[in-house]
C-alpha cells in the first residue's frame, strides 16, 4: 500500500519519456513528486488524500513556455498591425517608460492566470522589475525561470547598473517561492548590449551559476548591423567571448549561417523557438529542422503576448509544426509526437530542469495536466499525439497540477480570483497609457 | 414598440458593415431576421419573446468557413506527418473506398457539432454523398452551401454518372432545410477533371443557376502537369473554355502567375484562403495581398479536418494573417479588421450570400454569434478587431444564433445530443479501417 496526496485514475497517459501511450493509467504524487506512473493493473495499492477521476481525459507533462515577456499582457492588442520599428518606438517604449513596478505585477498575474487556464506550469521570462513576476509567480503557483532583462541605453553607466540589477534579482530569488522559481541572467541581444557587456554577463553568470536568456538573430536587420560593425555573425561574436555554453538560452536564432547552427551544436547552446510572434512580426522561419538534425535542443516559446497576442502553447506547438512543414516544403517534418516532446521534455532540457520536469516519471515534479477528450475536435481519436498538436486548444485543459498542487480543477482556478486578476489588469492596461511619460521613470523602470 | 422574437441587449456589437464598434449595443430578431440593431440608446422599445444578457460580450456575425470537406472528420489524425501522395493513396483514398453512405452523416454531424461550437454558421462543402450532408446540416440548424464532387476516374462513364449526381444532387436541394441550404456543382480540379468534363458542368451551373465550387492550383506539381499537358496554366485553361465568372469558388489558389490573378480579377472569381491546410500539407502561399489589391474577394476555408485538423475559424483567421505577415515580410499585411471581414462580409461574398448573411445589419438573416471577453486571453482590451483575430479561439463563441434560431446559448447545444453525436462517430470512424475495400463500393461512392 502506498500513501499518495494526488491519485488520478483511469485516464490515458503519455508520460513523454518515450512514445508509449497508456491507457487505464493512474498517476500517483507526493508532496511534490510524482511517485507512481503506469497502468493501474501494475500499480501497488494506492491510498490518496485526494481522488480526481481521469475518464476521458489524457494526462501529459505540464506544457513549457520557453520564452516570453509576461507582463506585456498588459499591451496585448495594443496598436496592432503597425510597421515592428512604429510599433516599437511610437508605441511599445513609450508605454514601457510609463510602467510602474506594481503594473508588472498585475500583467504577470495575468499572464500567470491565463497560462495556468491553458496548461502551461513552467515558463521562462525576461522582462524588468522582474521581481513583481517573481511574486505573481509564488501566489499563482505556478514554476518560472525569470531573468531581469539588461541593455545598455546610450546614457552612460544605465547598462552598468542594469547589469547590477539583473545579478542582484538573480542572488535573491533564486529557489524563491519553494524552489519552484530558478533565475538566469537577462542581457537583451547583441544590438542591445555591447560585446564588453556581455562577457561580463558571461563570467557573473557563470560566478552565479545560473543560465543566461538572451535573443539571438532574431532580426535580419539587426544581424546584418552587427556583422557589418563588427566583422563576425552573431553566433560567431558570441564564441569569440567565451559566451556560448549548455546553460545559454537563445530565444528566436532565426538569421543564422550552417556555420553559427554548427556552433550552438558544439557549446550545446539551447534554442527557444517562437512560431507565432516569429510569422506576426514578420521576422522569418528559424531552421529548426537543421538545428534538430544538428542535435540542438530545441524548445517551444509564445514570446510576449504584446507580439503573439495569447500564451497557448497548445497553438504555438500547432504553428511550430506548420511553419517548419511550409519552410521545407516537406510535410513530415517536425511530426506531432516530436512537436510535443518540444514543448515538454525537450524544453525542460532548454531551461536546463530536464531532471526536474518535462515528463511523467517517479521522482520527478508533479507537474501534470489534464485535457478533457470529450470534445467534438479531439474526436475521433486516431492519435493522440496529432490531436493534441493539431486539434487541441489551451481551452481542452481541465485540470492543472504543479509542484503536486492542484492549481486548476475542472477548469475552477485555485489560487487566483479570475474575476479580480482580469478587473486589475484591464484597469491598469487602460490606465497606462494616460500617464505622462518620464525620463525619470524610464531610467528608473530600466535600472 | 417593436416585438421581437429575441433580444440580445447590452453587448459589444462589431456589425462588420463599417469599422464601427458599437458599445451598449442590442440586437433584436424576428423569425429569421435581424430587425434591429445598433445603440441601445438610439433603439426604439422592443418586447422580446426571449432576453439573452449581453454583458461582457462581444456580438460579430456567424462565421463563413469557406472550405470545407466536413465528414473528413472521421479521418482526423489519421497516418499524420506523411508524404502527401503516400497520405492520399495508401490511407485517404482507401479509407474513401469504404465510406458508407451512413458514414458520411456521423461524420457530417460532428464537423456540424464542432462547427456550432466555435461559431461557424455557415460553410462551403464539398465531397460524397452531399445529401447526408445536407441531412446533417438541416438537423444541426446551420447554414451551408453544398456540392456534391465530381471526378473524371479512368473507369468509363464514371465522370459522366458523378456530373449527373451532382446535379440531381443541386436540383433536389436547392433551397433545401428552410432555405439554409443552397447548392453548387462540384468539379474537383483540372488534375481529376477533363476539359471537356469542366465545360459540361459550367453549362449545367448556367443552366440551374447554381455555383461551382472547384480547388485550384493546389500543388505546384499538378499544376506543372496541367501546363505541361495543355501548355497552358491552370486559370488560362478555364478561361479558354468560358468556365470563369462570379459564381466560381476556387479553393486554394497558391501557385499562380500575375496574369492569372488579373483573370480571376477580371472575371470576378471567388477564392478561398485556406492557410492552415496549405502549410500542414506543405502547398506553398497564396499571394493574398496580391489577389485582395487587385479587388477578388477572398473568404478563409478550414479545408477537410484530416488536414488541419479542426473546423476552428479562428484559428484560420489567424493563420491567414500570421502566414501573409511572413510570406510578405511585412507586418502591416492583412490587419485584423481586414481578416474579420474575410471570414464575414467577405466570405458571404464569395459564397454569393452577401445580401443574406456575413453583417449584422437590418433585413439580414438573423446568423449572430456572441463571443464571451470576461477570459484571461481576451484581457485586457485594447482593440476588439485584435483580440478577437489574435487572441481568442473557437471556445471563446458562447451563443450561436442562425435564422433566427438559437443553436447554442452559454455554451449549451441546442439541436444536437453532443454525447451521442461524438460517441457514433468515434464509433464509426473506429469502424471503417476495419472493413474490407471494394472496387464496387468504390465506384459506389464515387458515383
Amino acid at each position: 500500500m502506498k500513501e499518495a496526496d494526488i491519485l488520478i485514475r483511469n485516464c490515458i497517459v503519455l508520460p513523454m519519456v518515450s512514445g508509449e501511450v497508456v491507457k487505464e493509467g493512474i498517476i500517483a504524487t507526493k508532496n511534490d513528486e510524482i511517485i507512481y506512473v503506469g497502468k493501474k493493473s501494475k500499480a501497488p495499492r494506492v491510498k490518496a488524500e485526494k481522488i480526481i477521476d481521469g475518464h476521458g481525459k489524457v494526462a501529459i507533462p505540464g506544457l513549457i513556455n520557453c520564452h516570453t515577456h509576461l507582463a506585456m499582457t498588459l499591451f496585448r492588442g495594443i496598436a496592432e498591425d503597425q510597421p515592428l520599428e512604429k510599433w516599437l518606438k511610437e508605441t511599445i517604449w513609450p508605454l514601457e517608460a510609463k510602467l510602474k513596478p506594481k503594473d508588472i505585477y498585475d500583467g504577470a498575474l495575468l499572464g500567470c492566470l491565463e497560462m495556468i487556464k491553458s496548461g502551461t506550469t513552467t515558463f521562462a521570462d525576461m522582462y524588468f522589475h522582474e521581481d513583481h513576476v517573481a511574486k505573481a509567480v509564488e501566489k499563482a503557483g505556478l514554476r518560472a525561470v525569470l531573468a531581469q532583462g539588461i541593455l545598455e541605453p546610450d546614457i552612460k553607466k544605465l547598462g552598468e547598473k542594469m547589469l547590477q540589477n539583473s545579478v542582484n534579482f538573480a542572488r535573491k530569488y533564486k529557489g524563491y517561492a519553494d524552489g519552484r522559481i530558478i533565475v538566469q541572467l537577462g542581457p537583451h541581444s547583441l544590438y542591445t548590449c555591447s560585446l564588453d557587456m556581455l562577457a561580463k554577463v558571461r563570467q557573473k553568470a557563470s560566478e552565479l551559476n545560473v543560465g543566461i536568456h538572451i535573443h539571438l538573430a532574431e532580426s535580419e536587420e539587426t544581424v546584418n548591423e552587427t556583422k557589418q560593425k563588427h566583422g563576425l555573425a552573431e553566433v560567431e561574436l558570441l564564441e569569440r567571448i567565451g559566451f556560448l555554453g549548455s546553460d545559454v538560452l537563445a530565444a528566436h536564432c532565426i538569421h543564422l549561417t550552417e556555420k553559427e547552427m554548427r556552433l550552438l551544436a558544439k557549446h550545446n547552446v539551447k534554442v527557444s523557438y517562437n512560431p507565432v510572434a516569429n510569422m506576426k512580426i514578420a521576422q522569418g522561419t528559424a531552421k529548426i529542422k537543421d538545428l534538430l538534425d544538428l542535435g540542438v535542443t530545441v524548445g517551444i516559446g509564445t514570446d510576449g503576448p504584446a507580439s503573439n497576442n495569447n500564451l497557448d502553447m497548445f497553438q504555438s506547438m500547432k504553428a511550430a509544426a506548420l511553419l517548419q512543414k511550409q519552410y521545407y516544403k516537406d510535410t513530415t517534418v517536425l511530426p506531432a509526437q516530436t512537436v510535443l516532446k518540444m514543448a515538454t521534455i525537450d524544453g525542460a532540457k532548454a531551461l536546463g530542469l530536464e531532471k526536474t520536469v518535462g515528463s511523467l516519471e517517479v521522482g520527478k515534479k508533479a507537474d501534470v495536466i489534464l485535457l478533457d477528450f470529450k470534445k467534438p475536435h479531439l474526436t475521433p481519436v486516431h492519435d493522440f499525439y496529432a490531436n493534441i498538436v493539431y486539434s487541441a486548444g489551451g481551452s481542452d485543459v481541465d485540470t492543472v497540477i504543479v509542484d503536486g498542487k492542484i492549481l486548476m480543477e475542472n477548469k475552477d482556478v485555485k489560487t487566483l480570483d479570475e474575476e479580480m486578476v482580469m478587473l486589475k489588469a484591464q484597469k491598469t492596461a487602460a490606465n497606462i497609457p494616460k500617464r505622462k511619460a518620464s525620463i525619470f521613470k524610464f531610467i528608473k523602470n530600466f535600472t
